[in-house]
């Protein structure tokens, strides 16, 4: 991977840790509360939605502080969805990233809890961001709360657990994923423009290039959990082959997934052409998305 | 109970049911999450929250629409907690308000997504309101979510559950209580008087008003508890008598406890009046929190 954005990239995972240290040590939560959500907030992230909102952001503008806010609550939003995910009553993982998962760190009952409270304190910080105007926080709030409510990531989660166990079509894959994972996708490439003050064309066109964005993302996941190493990913390689659930490589063969991949990084590339923004650390994510091993 | 009030009470509950109906079927969830969502929506709840946000706009202002969908925000938190409450993992609850649980209706994992998208969308709906300014959504929001977040609501579960299986002091329990039902009838208070443009002195009188209120609230829920009749509560009646847990009850023992009841009677209706709010609906729902049957 091209240097220059390895620094970014740890630069920006460096100051997101920081970040949550510095948020929750402010405030007055219960002990155990506060060390279950952190421990979540800090079991090894790659922070990628963060780092769309900083490379959107400053595709257009300068002053990144100002997505501060809205990067750390989105990766709380992602993180809360990880928790409540790995529930007994859900997906039941015992491990994510090589480490325990909150209810088995803690019990589910607490785990159920830090996922409530990292939710709803992420809109707290964006609606208390001092660097934010009232319309920007309100723009953003109601788009957050879209993304990732009963129209996008929580409707990706139960559409998802019912495809669990009977196959589905390339389009019903799509569209199970493009909610699961891409509206928080879309969220952040969106948020960035947004307050980087891109116009809406830009805006527009960066929409699509994040919906392109996020089917990569999936179709690469989807590969690694055929192909991956089971250490680098940190979970149990191939548990999607256990049941009937469909996946990229499953409707379309590991070549089949690969080049699905190649073609949406394509597109992907074009619309950062159209959006203006193919001089910035977009550009090269789109490979990062596409190549990550873990 | 004053027939006025009772008419008020009875409008809110009807308008509250058409909205959520109103609201959702508008949006694009899938079926068995809307369903789920509904279910424990119209689940027969009380709706003192938005009767009083109702409540404390009208005491100040006229045209209640600017407040409804703050109002039915609120009872979507409020709902979510309880689905949440219910699971096997916390209170293990089948029934409540003599009906099936969330999850014994549909499933935990339906019942957890229900939750966390009435959550989210709570937010959303506050956000997208055209009748609220980008000033009043940034207010609201960062009230609502600080009140329901780590420092506030989930934080009084957090607490509640620690308080479980020892004696705690009258101070803990007033702490506890405060946390768990209380912010949201504080944000409730809140919420009506800013909208309706009460002054800063009055609205700082109303939130404490709302605190007592909130206290008052809990003392009487312990002694339903005790002397309640099962078929009215719709739950087994000396549930907490099970474990250790603090009630007022058993601190004040029963006597004490309807003193206490009285006194934040007073209080409350006390500082109504430095609210100039004490010819409004408010007053009589001071008692109608005291009296409440079930």
């Amino acid at each position: 991977m091209e240097q220059r954005l390895q620094a970014y990239i740890n630069d920006i995972q460096n100051l997101m840790d920081k970040t949550f240290d510095t948020f929750l040590d402010q405030k007055n939560i219960p002990d155990r509360l506060k060390e279950s959500m952190l421990y979540s907030l800090k079991a090894g992230g790659k922070r990628l939605r963060p780092i769309l909102v900083f490379a959107s952001y400053e595709a257009y503008a300068k002053h990144p502080e100002k997505v501060l806010s809205t990067a750390a609550a989105l990766e709380m939003i992602h993180t809360y969805s990880l928790i409540h995910d790995d529930l007994p009553a859900m997906d039941d993982d015992a491990y994510r990233r090589g480490k325990l998962t909150n209810h088995k760190m803690f019990d589910e009952a607490t785990a159920i809890l830090a996922g409530d409270a990292l939710l709803t304190y992420s809109f707290e910080l964006v609606a208390s961001d001092v660097n934010l105007s009232s319309e920007e926080k309100a723009t953003l709030l109601e788009r957050l709360a879209k993304c990732s409510g009963p129209e996008g990531m929580v409707a990706g989660q139960v559409l998802d657990m019912e495809a669990e166990n009977r196959e589905s079509s390339l389009a019903e894959l799509e569209e199970i994923h493009s909610l699961k994972t891409g509206e928080l996708i879309r969220f952040a490439v969106f948020a960035g423009a947004y307050l980087g003050n891109a116009s809406e064309a830009q805006i527009n066109m960066l929409d699509q290039f994040a919906y392109k964005l996020g089917l990569l993302f999936q179709v690469q996941d989807d590969i690694l959990d055929v192909i991956g190493e089971s250490e680098k990913m940190g979970k149990a390689v191939g548990s999607d082959e256990g049941n009937m659930k469909s996946t990229f490589p499953k409707l379309l063969g590991i070549e089949g997934a690969v080049s699905k991949k190649r073609m949406y990084e394509k597109q992907a590339k074009a619309l950062l052409q159209k959006a203006d923004a193919d001089q910035s650390y977009l550009l090269s994510l789109v490979d990062y998305f596409g190549n990550r091993d873990h």
